[in-house]
């Protein structure tokens, strides 16, 4: 059992900030997301792409935004459970909630922050009738470790970024890797597509386009897929691997948060925003994108405010005996649970001559 | 007449960031500060310490926080009305308003945003009976541009950052710099009280410590300022002076705000935060600081949240026709009302081989 004093569900900015706004109060965090990496919408959707309304960033990219997050809350130490979903919210009978993962991982906090943007990011699969049979045991959606393809056979299938950036890092580290898409188009970064297009020609990655993957063959584990080309001339091919890779993107969905009993509007859930961002569930917030109020904007720049503010109320239900004196971090600097201590430089007193 | 779609009264971080999102919605924009450069608090009381908590700043100068505010919201071109306090608030018959400041500089906006922060600067001055007599006569608060004192003679009285840093600054500049401190020791950024002490010894800056101006002279211009040194050994010194600089720090009063007929409450403007941020003149916004709410935090970061949603609902008082579909700046880029525009580059569809 994880335990952790506020329990965020949800890595995106909005996640990744409360840790801060906790830390500053001396709270603990522990984030879950379904994703392998933090960072939300920014990182799955448009890490490479520039955002301009951030304050004080006239320009930044969305994967940067992230990297700036993380380093600003690692004196906080907060704890991860990646890659697997919140499948399920139990309220115990001293108000604290366990929430379990669809891997069955639990994690207990009196305080449960959702900051579930438009929902977890769940992959989109092939229709291939059995593929359900071979997840785990060579099908894969996300790519967490790379290191996992070393010297195996990989295919990769679709025709945007992740399907291109993939079989181009792939293909210094797997033994072969093959990119399997319908269209003759790729969708992606001038420069991606460029490098993809390079690595086909010397024959580092084997291209088959105007194709897709159609059956899928193994015993319990994957052993090959057969390829059907649009051109019945060219008919099937039949190729061996050790991976089947269909990176068609993720698309994010409510899922399991909209059978806990909360106020749900437009798939989104209803928070007091006068006052403290709360849900109809008291003791559980929800901040960012996944929540609604009258005027709501989702905006990266909203989810932080919000942040901030709730993780004061939050401290009063965890320590409801205490009162909380702000400091400004200017002021009072910033002391991180992992012994770090950052602080302006004091003034100096002292006579001139 | 000024004429703008918004007018700001404050230019500190919220005030500009208010440039932007009104900005993004095509309605122009100026702002009003008391101050002589924009910045609010960031500027006037800590430029040179770090702040913390800016959500993907793990640390940045609240100098450096208003420059690159400045810079973001360059392309949208606002108006400045600088060194003057907003004094008055008219209701006009259409609804829209005139402001007028201290110094009768008259702005129509339909929609007014108070970002005054803690309120307007004010110096806080020596007690010198006739003192005001000298006022824009050769006694000054505030330096506004530094060479109106080029090749004359100036007497700073002060020993926090400011004294030190315009005399460093005025010894290149003008013909003769006195700095006066009622005590020995100097209170500053560390390579200031350095900087400060190699001038004084080369003789660049006079240095009277332990000493106070007690007298001011002069027909209507000022001439000459008498120091009176605690050891009365020392008795007093008579100096000639074209300026004499009292910088004893400023300090911030709500001031006029206060008799606009607003509801007031702890000193702040109480508003409608479940909604947009507007007080109980209609058209008559307030954000950051300057305003109050259940759960309000006195917090940078909050301020750009509030700026972000008051506009919207400004928007709608100005164009209460029309109806705006907001558009992602990653998505739709920003157009700047000089003509700039910036966005991401654009994805290519390409066939690789
Ligand atoms: C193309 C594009 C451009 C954009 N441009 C801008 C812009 O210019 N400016 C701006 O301010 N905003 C922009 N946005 C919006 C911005 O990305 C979102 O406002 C922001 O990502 C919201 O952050 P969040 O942390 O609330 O949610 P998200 O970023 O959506 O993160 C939520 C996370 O929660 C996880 N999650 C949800 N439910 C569960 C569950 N049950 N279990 C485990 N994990 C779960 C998801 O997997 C996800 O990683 C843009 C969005 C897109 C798609
Ligand atoms: C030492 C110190 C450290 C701080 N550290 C932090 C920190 O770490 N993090 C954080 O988030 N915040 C911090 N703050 C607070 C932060 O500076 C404020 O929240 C922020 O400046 C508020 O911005 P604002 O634009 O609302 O108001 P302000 O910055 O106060 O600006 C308001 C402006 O309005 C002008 N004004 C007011 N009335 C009038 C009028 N009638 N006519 C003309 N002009 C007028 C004033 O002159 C002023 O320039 C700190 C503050 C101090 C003093």
């Amino acid at each position: 059992m994880i335990k952790t004093d506020i329990l965020i569900i949800g890595a995106g900015p909005t996640g990744l900030f409360t840790v801060f706004e906790a830390g500053l109060l001396k709270l603990k965090t522990h984030l879950i997301d379904a994703l392998p990496e933090p960072g939300g919408q920014c990182s799955e959707i448009y890490p490479k792409k520039p955002i301009y309304d951030i304050p004080a960033y006239p320009e930044i990219l969305a994967g940067d935004l992230v990297d700036r997050l993380m380093e600003q809350i690692k004196p906080f130490e907060p704890g991860f459970t990646l890659g697997e979903r919140a499948e399920t919210l139990e309220k115990q009978d001293d108000g604290s909630f366990i929430v379990t993962t669809n891997k069955g991982t639990k994690h207990h906090a009196p305080v449960v922050v959702i900051a579930g943007g438009l929902g977890s990011f769940e992959p989109r699969k092939p229709l291939i009738s059995n593929i359900a049979d071979y997840e785990d045991n060579g099908v894969v959606y996300m790519i967490k470790d790379p290191e996992v393809y070393r010297d195996k056979k990989v295919v990769i299938a679709g025709g945007g970024d992740s399907a291109l950036d993939w079989a181009i890092y792939l293909a210094d580290v797997a033994s072969e890797v093959a990119l399997v898409h319908r269209r003759n188009e790729f969708r992606g970064a001038l420069d991606s597509v460029e490098k993809a297009s390079e690595l086909a020609k010397i024959g580092k990655i084997q291209l088959y386009t105007e194709a897709e993957v159609k059956e899928i063959h193994g015993e319990d584990q994957l052993k090959a897929v057969v390829i059907k080309h649009n051109d019945e001339a060219k008919g099937q091919t039949y190729l061996e691997t050790d991976y089947f890779i269909p990176l068609f993107g993720l698309s994010p969905k409510l899922g399991p948060i909209g059978n806990w009993g909360l106020e749900i509007e437009k798939n989104a859930i209803k928070v007091n925003n006068a006052k403290d961002y709360q849900t109809n569930i008291p003791g559980v917030f929800a901040i960012g994108d996944v929540n609604t109020y009258p005027g709501k904007l989702k905006l990266i720049l909203s989810g932080f405010h919000e942040a901030a503010v709730m993780c004061q109320y939050a401290y009063q239900i965890i320590n409801p005996d205490k009162r909380f004196v702000m400091k400004y971090t200017t002021v009072g600097g910033v002391q991180g649970f992992d012994g770090s201590k950052k602080e302006a430089k004091k003034e100096v007193v002292q006579s001139i001559v």
